[in-house]
């Protein structure tokens, strides 16, 4: 969120600012002091309130909220704080109206009646605020301004429980906004902007993209990779996934992110590996679009590469080592030494990845290596299987997947062997399985009844 | 609305359907008759609670809520009207639980306890078929879909005061989805599509576009036309404009619609003429954007023709006609005699339109004509300025620019000599005068006091 | 062809002129006058002279040739001519320069010495004003003014063979820049610009296009309508082909033309019909586009629908008719006594109109109509299979299609009963069938040795 | 020169054989060997006869050059030798036929026949090879391949005089069609895709790009990128230029391209310095856009940011210490001095790089800097305004800029530091002025007098 928004903004306020004079001769940005000390409160109130009471017309209220926006972003970060705790406190539900509402409606005979107390109870629940956040959208980039604003609310919300109707109201416009039905869903590669694949580098949260190179290579000819845009926010993705068009059921990253493997035919191909899923906006937690991306992805590569037959995630785990660790007292004694030795740190990353090396060493270490393997496998098929949250999977990916209606198809030893991976879950990765035809009937079981389905070596596994 | 969606739809819906089964062989709309009788009521009940818990997950459960669409689309309008009672009757607000949360309200003491309260009942307060109504957005056309259901529930909701909850709903949730941060400004010019320029044929209200040629005309090098679009719906205008550029403030629409004059150099005008507005989408009635079209058109053309001086309208008077001959009581024996040869349908219009033509009888009505202009002048100064419907001018388009900040500039005799012009004003039309820097002064004093600024040429007419 | 360009193209021109001043003050039209008088013709004289100079550098150059352009623009018809001719005559080949280039091209004796000595005589042989014509293509439209420019010298050509090598320097640099390989295909519906649409309707040239309402009905879901496009003539359609996707093959052309037929569904026929194809660029006399644009279509719906399994025309015979009366003195009595009845204007027309409507007098004329089906079809079998012009097919649009490839496939009794289609036909259209795997045979019989493939049926024909 | 085009170019080419069988059942590519061994040659040269002769039609004969392009592509790099060799040897004009019309049109009398027998004889002179260069264009990405075999032809061309003509042919067609009225000047920006950036970044030649973030520092607010492109190659850049907006004329590269420094307001910019200029396709040697790109970009500009008053380059001056060594017996021993330190290596960048570091020690050596300076500022005046190579500038961006109308405006010591600045020119860069209104007039006097215009300063070091 930069302290400006653009050359183009300003013309345009400035233009608005000739046309429709705003009264004050100064900009509202240029007589705030940066940290909004109590004095420059009541100037930011009384920008409000015009904005509020729509003062000069709708288009002025407009132009107002812009210039209280580009208030908003030259100031530090106790500026703006103060700033959202002001449209926390002074521009929330007025109780007693409120109040006086309700003993009206108790009075009521006639079903008309009803539904204009009904009416009128909603309009006032609904915090005046809420109009100004409204307001804000003729912005350019007004979209984005909004989002990047709760995003930097969520962290005072935690701290004090006072902001939470503030948040409430701030979630339900953008889930409004972001509706998924106005969402482009779209195709991302080598020919797109710059600009987004820079955002792509920097929002990737599942496997880190280390450079240009390995971001070309993630769009070669047998990757796909499609995000959802808004429109008024066209150079920012808001999630997106990477998925590899291969043959079999792939069972580790490592092989996937290896810019020196020779791409594939992907019209040969009969399985897309869904590798990483990455949310971009913070401002948006609480407005789901995983569910969606994945399926639409299904459907549009279904269509366009005929030969795709399985769909499958390779995911992480991101709970189950420190899982294991917080619940350490209930494992058994062998199962506790196998987990010492992947607990230490260096240690266990270097220890877990020599395994997989062939050098004339690892023989020797083979009983060792086995024993580590099964006990871990086994470990992890019971956290993803039966370790819950209430009635959900305690592990956030494995619920994600879970409530979408994949099933657990496979446990993957050694499908990561990066530094995080090791430490996430010793080097374990799942496939979740998105079984065309299935999904509807795994979902059910799983939300209404908390069942989750797996194959049945996954089911073996449980054993020991 | 048309009956199917299109091809596409048909193809996404059948790709859904493979891959999520939802259940039932056939689609739903191949299950029901077309005038929905009491037996099938209960399918769409069924579908329709189906969608709201959300049965399979939400890609499902939007997939159904497609279906239901589709469904609602084979229906006839006695199909439809039933389809529409029934959300409107059996998903609405839920009293009982209201009341309920509002008497446990009552017991709070916490102000955390209140504003968790405040979001329970709030949510109550909200009909459950308003989920469903956001569901319908993930459709191809899903948006115009909506905004087509509700242009066909406003007339049942005029004769049925039980349904007007129910499209209070549509109407808030298209006002948030039709907010003018998210609308695009276009220009259209002969280059646009023929799709979008048949629809702006079909939905001009003020001058009727009477052939390709005649728009075509409206398109030509001094004039322009610009329209909001929202991104879902991008071949369906939601309002347009026509603006003629132009020397001098136009008094006749006889010129500026002339397909033979020759046309002017738009870097040499010094006068914008909005001399159409049009809304296009019944179902988007009281979700308004004349205002800001006007604002932004004036914005843009400043920008790009900086000759560009004096911004007004040549504005038809709706009620002019119709008011006096309700309140022909009231007026003067004079005013009745003009008004008596105005009123004979189409002996008004021969008479009205022979004023106007050079020929050597008209030179010995002179007399006639003069006292017919100066009388109606001034009876419409009157209607204009004075008469009101409370706070508001009695004249709607005249309630509309002078809400929007304008001032009555002038009035001139043989403004239209159209039958419609004739009928409506007796040929008077008005030019209402966005006076840049005076906008949102002119705007305060009719809204906050009803006063109405205008010329002193106009007061002048008061006096007769 | 405008008068001036548009004011994109002035703008440019003034900043060109500031910029890098072109010496005289006023523009070159503005000193010229409009029928080019003998004294004016010094003027552009130098002005083509500064240009093949590239007197001030290349842009310069560029920028006079504008001007010269626009000169050229305000010419009248006389004007134009005068403009031409001097082109023509003052800037061809200087033969005395070629003759001492063949002198000493005889004196050569290495090989290297012989390749410089044809490089120059190349040189040599291509004519100054060459170079001006390619100028004139960084004009804004200078590609849509060059073909204009060629429309213009094409009827003087004919007059004049002094032209004609001038024309042949305008078809050879036309023939470069509009190669096959620079067009787009692109597809034609209602959502294309009004522009481009109104275009259609003025150059379609077999079944004119009688409103926007016809025009519309041809986009319908089951036609097809293509063109090519040049880049720098986006707006331009040079060449556009109608097709029809219906089920067998399509007999007469009303029905296809019909706008109240009700549409098929597309994805179900399987059969393509080609139903008009027209050339719209008078200035491209000479370069081929049809038989690209015809396989291209092809290939493009042949993908798209796979149902579609048969791909042919339903074309008229422009040459019957006039050859027959021309030849009559060869036909047989029989033969001579139906023709006489087809040819006495419009009392043909009604004659054969009357035929195909179903009304009680109409048995009585039965063997009336069966004589003149049967002599007709015959004639015309003969007509297109055996009349040559030297080893083409005597009829221009038989010529066409059997040199692309297709073969005839059946001939149509009542196919165009519209005027145009019974005084050139006597109503009979013909299907040229494409079947794909025999197209290149049949080019190469046709080409080759002049044979003609038909179906059996149209064989049968000959025999009478 | 990828050895495929795509998957599009295989479906294509599979289609149109399906549609239009060639002939043999196997692509020409899968019958060829890499090298091209004599025993391949025939089959090689039968495919180019059938593409001349237009076998099966011209869309058949242009899918046959697709075919004879694919199979050149699966060559390596003698196979292609080969290849161009047999199509410049076996091709080319026909002499005998040549000579034969010679005699012919010796003995013609009337103006008509000359015109016709020099119609015949350009004709002639045109090798039949040509014809086959323009059927590539039909390929998908055929205009990228006739460039890139451009560029392989011209180092055999080198070796080889015998070759010349070919290339001649290949100089025509690529300048016909390169012309520059048919490209588009595009501004680079941050949005453009990645794949025309990474290339960018490859083709860059006068300050090599180190990153990408180097690359996005060069498109920030303060610089402008702009570049030429064809239609048909829309996303290979033909030649791009890097403009800095700054105040006053810059004098030295390294503040330019500082990815520390803030970027400045380009609407408060006075001057906009061209800093680079590159040439991306090595096939187009010859047909040159440098100019044009510089002087629309300067259009552009000062349309866009009017506050622009000067426009000029910082240049490079690639020659001088070449040349200064080749001639250094002319200097005297001052010169020769100063010259011996700045010839040696590393210790010359060094040296040099030191002199602008401010520490201390470099008091000491100011005699020696100032010393230095002052004889290379003039050796490089009397270099560029005094060094001919015929009537032209003997250093090659010296005689670009000249020749495009610019005139020499300053002299800068420490203008480039890095080790190619330091060893091309001991750091001088040039600022050429490209003024406004004298373009034209420098252009002149340089190409027809070798008169080079500069700046009285520039004038003064040519006195020492």
């Amino acid at each position: 969120m930069t302290a400006n928004g653009g050359p183009f903004w300003d013309k345009t306020l400035r233009l608005i600012r000739d046309i429709w004079p705003l009264g004050e001769r100064d900009e509202l940005r240029d007589r705030v002091q940066k940290d909004l000390p109590e004095s420059d409160l009541d100037k930011i109130r009384r920008a409000i309130d015009a904005c509020l009471e729509g003062k000069g017309g709708e288009v002025s209220a407009r132009s107002r909220a812009a210039e209280l926006g580009r208030a908003y972003l030259v100031l530090n970060r106790e500026g703006r704080k103060r700033f959202l705790e002001l449209l926390a406190r002074e521009y929330s539900v007025d109780n007693v109206a409120v109040e006086r509402a309700i003993e009206e409606r108790s009075t009521i005979s006639t079903a008309f009646e009803l539904q204009e107390a009904n009416h009128k109870l909603q309009n006032l629940l609904t915090a005046p605020r809420r109009k100004l956040l409204g307001q804000f959208n003729e912005l350019p980039d007004g979209v984005k301004f909004l989002v990047d604003m709760r995003a930097e609310l969520l962290p005072l919300v935690k701290k004090d429980s006072e902001l939470k109707p503030f948040d409430r109201d701030m979630h339900r416009l953008l889930a409004s906004w972001f509706d998924i039905g106005f969402l482009d869903l779209q195709r991302i590669t080598w020919d797109t902007p710059a600009v987004i694949l820079e955002r792509l580098i920097k929002y990737e949260a599942v496997h880190a993209i280390s450079s240009w190179e390995d971001m070309k290579n993630r769009l070669r000819e047998d990757r796909r990779c499609y995000g959802f845009f808004h429109p008024s926010m066209p150079d920012e993705p808001l999630i997106f996934v990477e998925v590899a068009l291969v043959n079999g059921l792939a069972d580790n990253v490592q092989e996937l992110l290896d810019v020196n493997a020779p791409p594939g035919d992907p019209d040969k191909a009969d399985t897309a590996i869904f590798y990483s899923i990455s949310n971009c906006q913070k401002g948006l937690a609480g407005v789901s679009f995983g569910n969606f991306l994945i399926k639409r992805v299904v459907a549009d590569l279904s269509t366009k590469l005929p030969n795709l037959k399985t769909f499958s995630t390779l995911s992480p785990i991101p709970g189950l080592m420190s899982w294991l660790e917080k619940n350490s007292a209930e494992l058994d004694s062998r199962e506790q030494q196998v987990l010492k030795k992947l607990q230490n740190g260096d240690g266990a990353v270097e220890y877990l990845q020599e395994m997989f090396v062939d050098d004339p060493e690892s023989k020797e270490k083979e009983g060792d290596r086995v024993e580590c393997k099964n006990v871990m496998l086994s470990l992890c098929a019971k956290y993803l299987l039966k370790t819950k949250r209430g009635s959900q999977a305690y592990d956030r990916v494995a619920h994600f997947h879970l409530s979408n209606g994949a099933m657990i198809e496979r446990i993957n030893w050694g499908g990561n062997l990066s530094r995080t991976g090791i430490v996430q879950s010793a080097s374990i990765m799942v496939n979740y399985l998105y079984k065309l035809g299935q999904i509807e009937k795994n979902h059910e079981l799983y939300t209404g009844k908390g069942e989750v389905n797996s194959s049945s070596a996954v089911r073996k596994l449980l054993k020991g």
